[in-house]
């Protein structure tokens, strides 16, 4: 049987993409409409594994997403990044000269801003997923019509790409994580995301940073968000990284009583999204 | 002359409604369709200042804003929270249970997920802005359809309100910021926001937070924003406050040794956002 995996949005979708990246493409995906319904598919055994974006270097992370992961108590047990790569797709044969309409999801329509915005006499239209805007195309046979949607979409449902890479902004990527029920305790991971608060102390979060600096741990994401109603008390999320396995087991242990609430999303073995922006 | 302040969106938008906090109602606000028209109505004299969200407790920061704030090199000189409540607004007159269309923004649609979900045989419609979205009925006089906008629009345009803060989240904050091209330094300011980077060194950043705390500047905001095509590269965008003035221009001549492109982006006086929240 093959491994079960949810993703949010339907084949062919940016999530789609990233699972197959992970887990290979012989996998099950379970589309999800919406992250909760992602989390509940998780949750109620319907899916082993789910893919989740958590944040993405245009728009920045996905704190909805942060909260589930802390309401749930999942781990993240891997990480994929993907760069956001719109095409825009029509019917074989098409021309671009001939379309009257295009049709996506609005982010994706602004992502592509610049592009759409220089095309003469088309109309915008705004629909609640890219795939789906591919697929319908292809189902109803629409002519004048064409998609914004990746290149996955293309692919899955034979439409032809008019235009390659019509985002706006060409460094535009997306970190998902997948997530398990079970979290995963190798010598090999050598990343870990994490969550606490901080005693109201001045100099608090230097004490934390120092220390972890000490046990040769880096950051490689740091962000405050603010607990609304407690005045001043603030979540902080940050990704670590390390050589060695035993320093960042330490870290955690040395980090403990400076600390409040802090809480271990998921240790995992990082993906080298520096290599992919070479 | 009254003060012209550019703000993004129409009359009656969360902009305006933040402008008026801000400034008070004897403004002409300036309606900018996207943030780059905010940014160009301030650069070429259009207005005198502009307002513009920076981050929301729901969504996290709009690093696009923080990217043209660098762009541009405006002042930020003020900041305003605004809790972000949405209503559901009719012709007056009109019965929930009549209503067969709902039309916004799909971000709103989206913050209200739960409640209009939960509406029978209702159509949900995507439009370009929330306050468009009830001008259009009270233009139209359209019957049995309802907008999800601020209460600043019922009132402008005369709608009834049917129903109050249908939004799923009722922690949900934006901070606006006030911009202008000339920087304000005065004693009495007790906020600033900074960004920089910093060299590749193990602990740098914990140096630069003990610097800042010894100086008893205290942290409201941290973030680690990748600096793509830099691996391992990171602006860090920091918001600071104090209560002696001078501690904040001693503490930045300290920092500025230690840290790698040191920028302000401005300093202000606070709003005190925890008693908004009490």
């Amino acid at each position: 049987m093959s491994t079960k995996v949810a993703i949010q949005g339907i084949t062919a979708s940016f999530h789609e993409v990233a699972a197959h990246k992970f887990f290979g493409k012989e996998i099950e995906c379970i589309d999800c409409m919406t992250f909760v319904d992602l989390f509940e598919a998780l949750k109620n055994d319907k899916a082993d594994f789910a893919v989740m974006a958590i944040e993405n270097t245009v728009a920045g992370s996905l704190l909805q997403n942060y909260g589930l992961l802390q309401e749930y108590h999942f781990n993240i047990i891997g990480e994929v990044y993907l760069r956001i790569e719109m095409m825009l797709m029509a019917l074989p044969g098409s021309k671009i000269e001939e379309l009257d309409t295009v049709q996506s999801h609005p982010i994706a329509i602004r992502q592509c801003h610049h592009y759409l915005h220089s095309m003469k006499n088309v109309k915008l239209i705004e629909k609640e997923d890219t795939a789906l805007c591919a697929k319908e195309i292809a189902e109803k046979q629409l002519k004048n019509v064409a998609a914004v949607a990746n290149e996955a979409a293309a692919e899955r449902f034979g439409l032809e790409i008019l235009e390659r890479n019509i985002e706006t902004n060409k460094k535009n990527y997306t970190r998902f994580v997948i997530l398990s029920k079970q979290p995963i305790h190798e010598e090999k991971n050598d990343k870990a995301s994490i969550i606490f608060n901080l005693p109201h102390d001045p100099g608090s979060l230097a004490k934390v940073l120092t220390v972890l600096a000490d046990h040769n741990i880096n950051l490689t994401k740091i962000q405050s968000v603010p607990i609304i109603g407690t005045p001043y008390k603030y979540n902080f999320h940050i990704d670590v990284i390390w050589e060695n396995y035993g320093d960042f087991q330490n870290a955690l242990k040395a980090i403990d009583s400076i600390t409040l609430n802090l809480s271990i999303l998921g240790e995992y073995p990082r993906e080298n999204f520096d290599l992919l922006l070479s």
